[in-house]
């Protein structure tokens, strides 16, 4: 354990150190080129943000395609589950890992819709799990300890998980990934998504707690009340503590993962798309670790969650898609990559009004 | 031209005479459906609501994957151009359709992404375009009279414009569409479609007039005066005007054409997925032929042009894609498509609670 703690927390140092800037004169480069292409000056809008991003983030004008896009969807469990903050029984999260395995979730039909793959990384399920292709072994508990407690992880789970995280980053950009997106399974993790959102943005548990997968009026309230207890005894927010800190007190295994996955991309320049509460909660785990990070990061969808929308407007970051989706495993980002690959593709594709001799503006 | 003037005519009237009703014991197929899948109900929002009315369409449960898909570009000038409501030359219409064919702008890129053809259809360009692969030839006229100065068409011109619109649409049909997209092309047609607007929505023109290509505030002063003066010189909003001579007083070739273009996919039970002003222009004018015709369109998405927020709630249509666009092209409802399809393919590949083995809600 101290070994693991050393490595993770060392792979942790290695990434932060290799994230860097945006490569500013290839922002450049591709607004001017925006500026030539034959339409209507500023006419895509958000997408010409997006391809001036990815011109920045890879240092490429114009900015090699997005493709292809790896999905990995981080599986773990919560202990904040014994509190009744969930209509649905913790083994779904195990459930639904052999349902993605067998391909037969909405991230697998919306990632083959769009050429993606799909890899599954246990990070912290409570369930033994039978070794799968397709399904990565980085559990680091089974499941957290219930954040209404006490502090949900030990400050080396949490630097095992992102660590984790970062892992799978890596070697998904080792296999040829272009483009990581990530997504989430966890039964009773907008719990904690909600107690990060407190703790980083500051806002009031019932301003940031959702209904989640759906719950009633009354277990809304209970919900809530059990944020508030998992800030109160997890003594938050601190202004001595660390990102990493937050992290162990109220977050999931999952948060953690996709927080070194953000972290993983940047390091690596490729552009991570995000997904909804989960992974915007894991984004301000990122931020808070190193804020650089966030330049890497386009904001896939909001969904319906009102701790989303605190969390992209605290990242000061646009969705690509709002179409009042509640789902996780990373479908909203999935639906915003036909977009980020739109935006890419016009920079490849589009003639010049010179080359195509279109007559400008008078 | 008495004979063409017939032949538009009873094509029309076949046409709306075969729009049916939506299959309704389809869409509540398609309602129970989504509730068995692996996901909490209602979590996939807007696309659920997609995924049913693509039931209600096609007549069919699971709906059939809308693929492919077919982009029509019309194009076509307007005289109103005269009046300076544009800082383009009215020679880009013709450019840009030679831009289309060479595969050069913006919709060839996104449609080529998607795996969408393009069709362009000269229906009104004021110039003489060389045959050539991908262009079909339907011009009525060498663009549209000024509307400000008295009727744009005739009423056999706007029958003949819509009937093309008709004809493309089932020819693309017949070569094996299964989603239908109306992209425009024409210098000036944001004015036509601001006028197309207050007749059909009784909106003022200084309210739904806009900065279409990017004209500045002397220009869009001007060019909701040349709106109202259209509106003033034609006499409209008359009661007895119907649909077709409101679109032959102050529309455009382009606009009558997608307008046929909607009736031709409604009639044969295909959706439509509409773009931006231009195509909600042409939409309101497609309500007021046939009102059924508007079950069968899908609203691509939202363009900046305030005049396509009027028509959208005046039609009740909820946007997909809410990017900041304002191209035309069919562009906005191009990069719709994939969302379109990802609610189609959920119906198909997801697995149930049943058959995956996932507990359900408790």
């Amino acid at each position: 354990m101290t070994t693991e703690h050393t490595d993770a927390a060392a792979l942790l140092e290695r990434t932060i150190a290799a994230i860097g800037p945006l490569d500013e004169a290839a922002a450049q480069a591709a607004r001017d080129h925006q500026d030539r292409l034959t339409k209507p000056r500023g006419a895509l809008g958000v997408l010409e943000d997006v391809a001036i991003r990815l011109a920045a983030i890879t240092g490429s004008c114009p900015p090699p395609m997005p493709v292809p896009a790896a999905v990995a969807v981080f599986a773990a469990d919560h202990g904040v589950h014994a509190q009744g903050v969930s209509p649905w029984p913790q083994e779904v999260t195990a459930q639904m890992v052999a349902n993605f395995l067998a391909g037969g979730a909405v991230v697998n039909a919306f990632a083959a819709q769009v050429g993606a793959s799909v890899t599954v990384v246990d990070v912290g399920v409570a369930a033994d799990l039978a070794p799968a292709s397709g399904l990565i072994d980085h559990k680091v508990a089974r499941g957290t300890a219930d954040l209404s407690q006490g502090p949900a992880m030990t400050r080396g789970q949490a630097e095992a998980a992102v660590a984790a995280g970062v892992s799978v980053a890596a070697g998904l950009i080792g296999d040829g990934a272009r483009c990581l997106i990530a997504g989430d399974m966890g039964i009773a993790n907008t719990t904690a998504s909600a107690a990060l959102i407190c703790a980083f943005t500051g806002r009031d548990p019932a301003r940031v707690t959702g209904r989640g997968t759906g719950v009633d009026d009354a277990t809304l309230r209970h919900k809530i009340e059990v944020v508030r207890r998992g800030l109160a005894v997890n003594e938050l927010p601190s202004e001595r503590a660390t990102a990493l800190d937050v992290l162990a007190r109220v977050g999931g295994f999952e948060h953690a993962a996709i927080a070194g996955f953000i972290l993983g991309g940047a390091a690596a320049r490729v552009p991570v798309i995000l997904d909804g509460v989960i992974a915007g909660a894991a984004a301000l785990v990122a931020a808070g670790i190193a804020p650089g990070a966030m330049d890497y990061c386009l904001a896939g969808h909001r969904s319906v969650e009102p701790g989303h929308l605190a969390t992209l407007e605290h990242l000061g970051l646009r969705p690509l898609v709002d179409l009042e989706l509640r789902l996780g495993e990373g479908t909203g980002a999935v639906l915003a990559y036909p977009l980020v690959c739109a935006a890419a593709r016009v920079m490849h594709d589009v003639a010049t009004f010179d080359a195509a001799g279109v007559s400008d503006k008078e």
